[in-house]
């Protein structure tokens, strides 16, 4: 573990978010029992907080038709942490039947792209989480908030900081006290990043913020950066760096967690993984997809990895 | 241009390194034209320094063998600071006849890599310089130094930071005010560089310090980040990425100067640069060595470049 930079959290808390995010995008489906494993290799690697499955339309979301049977497998592991997302109200029955902890509801900061997504006005994916969140009262299962496009829109550009307060407000309204900043395509800055979790710690005193960056413009790291310099102890990464960008194809999507890890730790931040697993279960979702993953660390290796002298040619530093 | 983080300073200077340090490691010989054509659109996007090409043994490294020629295209750019690579004495001759703006001596902070990388111990190296030197003098030509492997060895693991201070005194003795300190296997990481920066510029006040970073773990650019918070004012790199880590295939190496360029100025720093011309020079780049390169933003395109609604399909954040 390196030493901790100035102003640095102790701790952070790393979710998973590459069997739902990373693998639903994925064309191929892949088999129940091959999540299962990969899920198990990152329990394996330290990781107790996953983004699990998403409990959609088997018709709109073919690669999560197995999210019960997902959940089945890990619903009895206490000290994991499971969430699910969710997009309407039959999917909340069958997540909480499912036995997950919470239930993440989403929306978009922006107008364009909360129709692009979800086919709703940003008023009317609100209207639908306060009819969840009565379903859900007493039901055991919590609920959690995500904010897509909270950094820009690749439709609109710029998204205002007054729609993701007002947007994290309507959340914590109906009861959410953790609520996730998603930057979906990769337009979250450092800058904006310390000025966005800066307003939003003022204005939502009691609420746990939650960041998620894509590594798209390169800067996803850099972005950490920002949030482990105000205090933000919660990330969102995905294995490999599973998850595409869906709007250029050559683009790279979520961070990596493997890499994300590494910096923490390298930073004197603790995060619970152990580096060597993470590889390992970056190297086995790269397997499942078949193809090369984005992630850096995976193909570097641990930075006191040495090599032998006579394995290598240099020229000239 | 994104408002600036506290800390850092307000302008930047980057040193494009491609030419040299991207394109030596390319096994077929870029023709000396188009070496010339990628170093232009260097120009035209606004970079003023460059380690333009290096004086070494043709047999040794055969793509740098048309270094006169690719000086004698931009010696009479008085706007652009060239600098080149000299490993000796012959070296050193070439380039000040050639009409560079300061000569390049590099020697890496751990004895095995400099002996793997130029067959001398690191004192042989030092004697070496202290003869360039005197030959420099009275030229008119300026001496700037490199230390490789300043925050780590592929062979040798952790590097001591007293091994670096040492060099550095040692090449200021020898007349060099700016440093540049070498990440060549991508072993720095944030708390390493704010370490080494603090102590370099606590123990040599007036020397001016460059850094250098890989992006083989995927912290490059939180590695300048890290130098950026300390008050560092020069950074190299390279377009779209050009040049490998020679220690692990698919590993990718120097920070793309476009993804640092944005990272500055979303950051509220100016480096005066145009990242649309940036991003061009990068497709150039690529072009001639005919691979994709690891730069994410010539990928993505600049963040408020958005998308037509009908252009993408969307699952679910």
């Amino acid at each position: 573990m390196g030493q901790r930079i100035a102003g640095f959290p102790d701790t952070v808390i790393i979710t998973e978010v590459g069997p739902r995010d990373g693998l639903q995008s994925e064309a191929e489906f892949i088999p129940t029992a091959q999540k299962i494993a990969l899920i198990q290799s990152l329990l394996d690697a330290g990781l107790r907080r996953f983004e699990i499955t998403s409990f959609v339309s088997p018709r709109a979301v073919p690669q999560m038709r197995d999210a019960a049977e997902v959940m089945a497998a890990f619903r009895d592991r206490d000290d994991a942490h499971l969430t699910a997302l969710v997009p309407n109200l039959r999917g909340a029955s069958a997540a909480i039947e499912a036995g997950v902890d919470a239930m993440v509801l989403f929306a978009s900061a922006s107008e364009s792209h909360n129709r692009k997504n979800v086919n709703r006005s940003r008023a009317e994916s609100l209207a639908g989480f306060a009819e969840i969140a009565r379903l859900a009262e007493g039901s055991g299962t919590a609920l959690q908030g995500a904010i897509a496009t909270a950094f820009g829109c690749p439709f609109e550009g710029d998204v205002a900081l007054s729609a993701v307060l007002d947007q994290a407000k309507a959340y914590r309204d109906l009861g959410m006290t953790h609520i996730t900043l998603g930057d979906t395509t990769g337009m979250a800055t450092p800058a904006l990043v310390i000025d966005w979790v800066q307003a939003l710690a003022e204005a939502l005193p009691g609420v746990e913020f939650a960041l998620h960056f894509h590594n798209t413009r390169g800067v996803g790291l850099a972005c950490a950066y920002a949030g482990l310099s105000q205090g933000v102890r919660h990330y969102e990464s995905s294995i490999g760096g599973l998850g595409g960008c869906p709007f250029v194809p050559r683009a790279t999507g979520n961070v990596a967690t493997e890499d994300l890890a590494y910096f923490l730790e390298e930073s004197g931040v603790e995060t619970g993984t152990d580096l060597d697993r993470l590889i390992e279960a970056a190297a086995l979702a790269e397997h499942l997809v078949g193809r090369e993953l984005p992630g850096q660390i995976m193909k570097a290796g641990p930075r006191l990895k040495t090599a032998s002298m006579d394995s290598v040619r240099t020229a000239n530093g």
